[in-house]
This record gives C-alpha cells, structure tokens and sequence, in this order.
C-alpha cells in the first residue's frame, strides 16, 4: 500500500510498504479515507528525534473498517470509524481514568503509544491502517457526519478541549488562548463552548488573526501591542480567568503564568522540549494552577462529536488544502512554512 | 412614591406609598429605573396565601444608588446596579456558601428574604426601593451594558442558569426543557452556553415554541408529539443527559425523570406546591439525580454579566411588552394570559 | 460443581449444577473462595419476581483464575481476583463513564447484568463463577489483602461509597445515615473516610446501633428518639449536610429529605420498590439534591483496594458469621432475621 | 499594651505600645487570648524585605471581642473568635469566590493584607488586636473548643488543607507531604482527613520524622533513602497520585514534578522566593497540574472547625512550647532553630 514514510528529518516519502493487517484479536484495520497532518508531525519533521526510520507517519485518520479481529465486540466491517491518536488498552487503571496516554499495557517500558512515531506502530498517512485494541480506540462515526467532520476528532479537536479542560474555562470567562495554528484554534473554539464571554487569540501570523477573528475571537498581534495591557484592560485590571498556551515556547509560558488573575487557570497544551524558569512566588502569591498535558482522545470524543453532529462545532473551518496522499510531502512543506495560509492540510489516499 | 401594591388574588393596584428610605447603615437607596414581572409574581396574582397585604410587589429590578448608609463600601450614589431577588447578609454560612436564599440572617424565623412578598420586605415595582445589605445584594452594572440587559440578572437569567448548573449540563449533552416561559427561555440559553449540543424545549403554546427554535432549540409540542419517543430518537434510543423542569408541574417533574438517560440529571427549577408521587426504583435502577432550588443570584452575577457583556447572552430578547410603572396592572393581565404573546413585560417607572 | 440454587421465594438449594466454563473469549472462570451474602439476595428470598428458575445465586465473589479466554490482556491463571457485581462490556458509552449498570452491551434489551439472577449470568455462590468481559469486571487483589478484605469490594463496600458520593460527602460535614446493615455500615465508614466530622447512624436493631457506635458513629434508636430532633441539636438547628438512606423504604426517604439542612444532599442506596410521595416544594425551597443509584463497583475499587491495602479501612469488619457453602441456607436464615447478630454471612466452597 | 515589635531581621522586641481600637464600624477588637508564631514569621525574622519597622507581628490569634463598629452584624462584645490570617473585605468579586489573599479592597494598590507585616495592620503578636471587616474575618469558635484548639484554623490548619486540596487528594490516594513542620503536618492531616490511603512524609530532622510517624505517616529521610525509589515502591512504579510541598525550596519543588504518577497533581505551599527551572515537557507528557496558593481561611473553617469540634481533628498536637508573650523573642529563638524540637510555639499575653 502507498504511505508516507519517515527516513529522517524533512525527508518524507510517499512510498510502497507491505500493506498493514492484523495482528492481534483486538485489533481492527480500518481503509483510510482522511487523514491529516498534526502539528507534531511537524516536530518530527523539523527534526525531533526518534530512534528509528522506515515508518508510516500520521496519526489523525478516519476510515471504514475492513476487518476486525474475533475478540473485537463494538465494531464490525464497514464501520466508518475516527480513530484516537494515543492508543490504550481500554482496561487498565489509567485507561479507567480516561488516561490513555499512560496506558499500562501500552505505554509501559518506554513505549510510544501514539501512531506514526515508531515501526511498532506506524501511522496513517497511508491507505490502511491497523488500530490496536480497536474497541477502546474506535469510535463509529454517526450518519449524518462526514468524514472530514470526524476527522479532527481524532487529536487536535480533543487537545484544544483539553486545553480548555485543564484551564477549566468556565461560563462568562475571560479567556487567553497563545497561538492560532490549529491546536489553538480548537482551544478557543473549546472555550466557546464551555462559555467563555470573551476569548483573546495571540498570534504573529496575520492571516491566523484574520481566521481567529472570523471565529469570533479577539486577535491580538503581538509585535503590535501589548498583550498583557490588552488582557487588563479587558478584565479591569485583574488578569484573565483562563491563559491557554497552544504552542510549546518558553517565553509564552512564563507569559502565560503573568497573564493570568490571582486564582487564575494556565494550561499549556504546546509541547516544549526547553526548560523553563518560572518564580514560583508568583504562583503561590496569585493561587495560579498550571497545567499540562498530552491529549487522550478517548476523553472527549462523546461530548465533542455529539457536538459536531448537531452542528456546534464544524471542525472542518481550519481546513485549508485538500491533497492526494500522493502529494503529502507537499503539505508537509506548506504547513511548515505557513505557506498559501496554510492551517490544516488533509490528505486523502 | 408610585408602586403597585398587593390587596389580594388579582387585586394588584398602582397606588402611592409612603416613599422609601434607608433603614439602616448597610443600606442603599435605589431610584429604580426598570422592573419587570416574574413568574413568581404571578403567584400572588393567582392566589399564592401571604400573611399581610398592602406592600409593594416586584424583585426583579434596576436602578440607580441614591443614598447608601454609612457602612456601605462598595456602593456610591449615582451607581447603576441591579438587585439580587433573595437579599443576603453576605457574612453568614449559607451567605458564604452562595446560598442567599438560606440567609441565617434574612431568612431566619420564617422570615422572607425575597423582595415584595411583605411589608418588612417590600418590592420594586415602585418609584424606589430600599436593599438591606446592600453590598451583598447590589451589583454595579458595566458602562456597555444597558439597564434592560441587566434586569434579568436579578432573577429569571440566574434561574434558569441554576437550572442547567443543578442538571449539571456539560458540553455536547442533549438537554430537554420543559416549559418556553422565561425561565425556561434562559434554562434553554444556560444549556447553550455551557455547551449542549442540542435543546429540546417543550411547551404547549405555539408562540413560545416558536421563539424558542428561534433561539435555536428544537421545539416540541407535547400535544400532538410524543415526547419521550423524540428525545429517545435524538439520543440513540438512551434518554437525554438533563431534564430542565421549569414549569412547576407534578405530572411535569413525573416525566422529567422517565427522560432522562441512566445517569441523567433532572433539576426542577419550578414551583410546585402540589406532592408528587415518584418511583424511587426508577431512580435507583437509572442512577438518576434530581435537583431543585430557589434561585440565588448571587452565585451567578459575575458570569452572567460577563457573558451579557461580551455579547455572549442578550437577556432583553424575552421582553414582549414595555409599559409605563402606571399601566403595571395591565402587564400583570397581558402575562397571566399569555395574552398578545406576552412572554415578559418591562415596566418604568 | 456445587451451588446454591433459586428455586422461588424461601427456596434456595444447595445442588450439584453443571461446572461453569468459559463461553467467550473475554470470559475468566473463577474458581470461587469466599463468596458472601448480599441483602438484594434476601430480595430474592422474600419474593421479588424473576421470570425464571434454577440459576445459582450470588454476586459477592473473590476466588482465583483457573482459565482465561484467549483475547482476555490483564489476567492470568492463577490470579487471584475479586469480582464486580455489575458486568460491564467495558468500552461502551455507559462503561466509559464509570456506569457499568447500565452498559450498552450487558444490561440492553432488558437483560440483567448483575451476577445470580438469571439463568443468563448464573451466580457465585458456587464452586466456580463464569466472569464475561474478564478485563473490564475482574480486578487482581493485591499480596497484602486476604480474600475476605477484598470480598466487599465486590458490591457492598461500593455501594456504601457510592451513598456518600452521591450524597457528596466532603470534610467537616454532618452525616445522617438511616440503616446500619451491611450497607449503612459501609455508607458510614466511606463519609468518614471522606472527611465527615460526624456520623449520626438510626437503626432500629440495638445489636447493629452498637456495632454503628463502635466504629465511631453516634447511633440513635428511632423508637427511642426524635431522629430529627438530634440531627437539629447536632448541626445548631440547620440540618445534615448529607444523608444516606441505606435500607430502601417510602418512610425513610420521606424522612431524609426533611433531615437535610439547606443546600443538603440526600442519597438513597436502598432499592425501595414502592412509590413514594415527595413535596417538591420542600426540595426547591431548601436546594436540595436527592441521588439514587445501584452500584459499578469498577468506578470505586482502586480507591477503595488502595485504602483497604493500607489499612485505613478493614472490610471484615461486619462479618458476623462464616459458613461452608454447603451450609449457606442457613446463612440466609440467620441474615433473613438477624438472627444471632448476622450482619454479614460469609461462605466457603 | 504589650507586643512583639518588628524592628529588622533577628530584632523583634516585646514592647509597649499604642492600645489597639477601633477605626471603622465594620471592625471589631480582640482582646488576644492565644497567638502563635508562624514559619511566615520567621521569614521576617530571617531577613524578608519590608517597607518599615515599628509594626507588630503574628497574625495566628484567638481571642474575646471587646468591642465591635456599629456595621458589625454577626459578633458582639465577649464572643470568642478566632481571626483569619488574610483579611478580606468580604464582598468583592475575589473575596466572594473564597480568594480573600486576592481581596480588590484590602489588597489593592500593593497593599498588604495579612496582619503583621505592615504599620497599616500590625499584628496579633500583642494584647489586642483590631480586625477590620470582622463579620468577614472572625469566626465565633463553638463551646466545646478550646482557644488553643481554634488557634490555628487561622492560618496553619487551613494552609495545609489548601495543600490537600490544590493536590486534589481523595479516598485512596498515596500522597507525599515535603517538609515536616507544621504546614507539612497539617498537610498531612488534611490529606487523610481527604481519605488518603497513605502519606509518605519526608524530612531531614528526625524529630520531625518521629512526630510525623506517631501521625500515621510513613517517616522518610531523604538523607538516608532514595524518596523516589520509596515512592515508586509504594506505588506499583507509577509515583504518587498527589505530592504536596511545603517547605518553599526550588530543589524540592522539581523533586515533587518527578514524584507524581501520570496524572498526579502537585500542590507548593511552602513560600519559595528563588526562580525554579522546571521542564514543561515533563508536565506535558505526565499530565500534571502544579498548583500553588496564599491561604485564604475563610475557605475552610467551618469544615476544619467541624472536624475539630467532632474531636476528628486535634490541632494542638504540634505545640510543644508555651511562653508567656513577654518570651515571645525567645520563641522565635526556639522555632528558628529547632531548638528543643520546637515545631510550634503558642504565646499567651
């Protein structure tokens, strides 16, 4: 089967690899029909290193099942499914907490439990991809929602909520959201939903500001003005409710920290590889919670979908190429360089 | 001074009383500006027994601070504010514990802590009315926010939002409210705003059903549709995650609880004076949780108004009818018969 | 393989009945080493309907693994493991929620997915216990914990967990608990554990109010006493914060509801088949929250197991009388009528 | 009157001075029955910046109302009260919210709101005490509890419960308290009061070590054993589920981001004045939520009070000196440098 394959930083290739199967009775292989490009493939992309080559990359697909192995109970051939970008076990004590991302079967012994990162468990930008323990993993799409609908549920849709979860946004927030790629974009949009009165979305790009004031935010240029006067003046000189962080920078984080109100909330849902200095005086003297974390689909997938599907959300808004998978090293290259506006490129094999 | 005052069932008269006045040094005077009538209201009208006659009705008021006693602290003449219905100390266990209704205080000895129920309490559909702890019980309405948008913050939006807080909604549930009145107009938007994806509102009257899917809910006619088979077609054949009784009917809390989901919260935010006969095994097989409470305001203020002044909410879209303070009669006739449509009647004094 | 047998009311037998085996690929068979029994068995002893005969009984269950279908991941042969009454598929929309009673899978269609009530889902009051969905329902009982400190993990301890959960028991409150069986037992030690200062316990059994005294409870004899009186006296006239209703009566429900101070939380874990009349004017007029549920004990057991791991809570403590399996009859005699001081019968195979 | 007088680090001096009174009808005077000396006293005695000398210190006081301003509506002359540390006006949108540290009226413009460290609201360390907005910040302490028994619902008691609670402790929870002193302590008791199944305790002064264990902790030396093989051993190699520092120093800061498990939540009581380096990507692939805050009694009183007033809790358990005031400078002495094991001093005026 056609895929795209890792062999090193900025080298990407659309090649042939045995096609995927199953392995196990758990397991399901779903035909891909969608599959998009994260933001962290693009760490990967830029270099991040990983301990091998030669694996399909991506981990935001939906498809239809083709085959599902004999202990799966949920799912049957022909199920059009999203599927969760970590993958657990579904049973065990972190799995129970709705922790996938820690999952004790599937994550232990330094295992990487997120597809595309590793031979053990390549990715889906490809034609076909095998899903471990299918029933924890795959969630059925209704009728009434498309494939590109579903498809952000599958990662970056649930980590902008989770962004908003940890943040605990709450109705009538003021609400700070650090960047406006895609992550960001579902942060605000997650804040939205949870009520925020007022969401004000930083970013340097000028056509991110542009999507993010379309999506009812108030954009603020950073090189422009100054955010936190921005942030006082609109919170009568308190500080915001919520600061999400939605791109993994040092200098944004401790921005973050003096954005927020005494008794304010921090999330950081941008992963930064570089230490950070933060005075903890100023978290015990302002009562500030920070917090992080890697997403686990499987948390929000129900709540965010019942959303989709009644129209709430259009998660298909950030889309902004459509290509054959052929071409995918092509949308690597203009989502990496925020070339043509891109946001949010989807590929279809 | 002008107010309406109470004589008995439907014997509401517009009449000068001896002006109001501060009493004590936690006080405020305020110069109301706009009052409107409440459902609660109507009870008086329709015959609700209250010991006393001869007190000015009305808690659901605007105004301007013209004098404060001398304890005052947060409050100075010339502040617009809207009043709290349920008048709190502000310092006592339930006060802390956003329970102004349970005031130890106030609401000791039987005591009334809403306005206009009594001569030690009188209301607000009057020139002037005086507010006992005032820095409990006012709050300084924002320079964008209008006196009309605020009104409702004193006691039908913060009900109907204790509605969707006492059946703890969250985002991407399938909320029914029952009842298009106006707690059940704001039940509905609280829903909204902390995320449902979809609202099923029920009402026997076509022009509040038709004002409610305007404000985008689906709108359901219990009398030519079976509500149960609906929201069991919305939900997958489970039942809705919350139930919003907003009416005050025994029959009405009955099927509340046969609608909701296993798991599902019902919260009555209804005044029913009658019994009710319930199934505890229903509850307890369906692992249900139901909820009831006498709004108080104070709880939610600050994000209601966060929320009407970023433009989130516009509380003045359930106002029906604007009348004089000298016409108030009137409006009480027009909304106890739901004549000319009247859903909500703002008054001037 | 011995059991004990449902043969209708007053009629349980000990018999032989075919050996229990695997069906399924996601089943355990548990070879059974203490099992015990449950008060919904006297519902079955004193007549509740069921549409059919000559099933084994039983839902309290530890034992150890003697066979594993192949697609079950977290057990082995030989584990040793206590068992949740309420079989859950595990990765359903009900069972990610923590609400195995109501899973899509096991409870649809009106079938019983609790243990010892069907011919379906034979009980464990037997040599050996068939577990479906092995992963989801089993847990391994860590060295520390002998099997009969782990047996009530099972049902019973949850179940009390569950009344202070849903009667959101929290640090400093007053607690009522109306019953002190084995589940107003467990109620009141899981308030405790919570945090609540006082636990108030009303039995009328003088044998069982001492047995609530001894561990730390302030019991009352409602033949003796005003109940509401001494909750009054305790709270400085306001009310309990929480109560649990622990036995499952009309009366007792009533009588919660008037013993909750304003803004109190009421629980029922006591299934009360009859109906009972409510004044849902006391409820909004008083904000109170009444909660009903039947146990998922998969939602408690790692807590619960960590603190009986530790120490903090000793389980065995309520046995009352231990049995061969082969005399478990009598143990329903003697429980059926408190007879002796039962409280908890226990039974060896 | 007689009180202990800032004069610079290492020179507080038992002095005469002005009688306290009052200055506003919203204070009250407290006659000062029990004060104790503070950690966060002992930062002014170690050298922490302030504006000026001249002023009293402590701000742990108990003690009989003397007189009250006119708008004081909840105390009389003679109740016995105990004072919050923090003192807050009561009615603003921080102090509504239970955040009186972050009071927009006593807090605002820099200004200092806690007793003892300014000439604008000297300290308890002395005879009397003036409190202002005293219905907001003195709670009446009940007949059966002894001042020494309230004396630290002022500040310690609820700083270590603030500790449990930024942590999120709950029923099962292993939970690891940095520092032994009377923060830790008192962490240490709210986690269990919170249902911890475990506390790991650690600290270099076996003293401290001792009483910890005679608490129910598990004693650890960090000179003496690897603390994060301990915790990994005691928790199947997850780590804890909650570590609470309380000490203030940035190497245990870090220390406690490495204890907790994926998901576990870390909460910094201890005052920390240097800039920590941490490593966001540890939060963000752990999911973990870092969590400080000043103490805001008036949060938690009345649950600790409930729990003292029970006998649950008994906070006179870390006093192990008594001094007449006039020895106050002496108890400095002792606490600062541990002397005789001093863990906390109580004064008497």
């Amino acid at each position: 089967m056609k895929a795209i394959v890792y062999h090193g930083p900025k080298d990407f290739r659309v090649e042939t690899v045995p096609d995927a199967g199953l392995r196990d009775d758990a397991d399901v292989l779903v035909r891909v029909t969608r599959t998009a490009i994260c933001g962290s493939d693009l760490h990967l992309w830029h270099g991040m290193p990983v301990a091998e080559t030669g694996f399909a990359v991506g981990h935001e697909v939906v498809g239809v099942v083709e085959a599902a192995g004999r202990s799966v109970r949920n799912l049957r051939k022909g199920d059009r499914v999203l599927v969760a970008c970590t993958t657990g076990c579904g049973s065990c004590v972190a799995c129970r907490d709705s922790l996938a991302s820690a999952c004790l079967v599937t994550a232990a012994n330094g295992a990487q439990n997120v597809f595309g990162f590793s031979r053990a468990l390549p990715g889906g930008q490809a034609e076909a991809l095998r899903v471990p323990f299918a029933d924890a993993n795959c969630f059925r799409i209704p009728d009434g929602v498309s494939d590109e609908s579903a498809l952000f549920l599958t990662d970056v849709l649930p980590t902008g909520y989770l962004g908003a979860e940890l943040a605990e946004v709450t109705p009538g927030d003021v609400v700070v959201v650090l960047g406006c790629g895609p992550v960001g974009a579902f942060a605000a949009r997650a804040a939205q939903l949870r009520g925020a009165a007022r969401v004000l979305a930083v970013d340097l790009d000028a056509g991110r500001r542009a999507r993010a004031a379309a999506r009812g935010a108030e954009a603020i240029d950073p090189a422009a003005e100054d955010v936190g006067a921005r942030v006082l003046a609109a919170t009568n000189g308190r500080g915001a409710d919520a600061v999400i962080e939605a791109v993994g920078r040092p200098e944004l984080i401790q921005q973050a920290l003096l954005l927020a109100r005494p008794g304010g909330r921090i999330a950081v849902i941008g992963l930064c590889m570089a230490p950070v200095e933060i005075q903890p005086a100023l978290l015990f003297l302002r009562n500030l919670s920070l917090r992080s974390g890697l997403v686990s689909p499987q948390r929000s997938v129900a709540k965010l979908l019942a959303a989709v599907e009644s129209g709430r959300l259009d998660p298909t808004e950030i889309i902004t190429h459509r290509l054959p998978l052929s071409e995918g090293v092509r949308g690597y290259e203009l989502f990496a360089h925020h070339e043509d506006g891109a946001l949010k490129v989807v590929l279809t094999p």
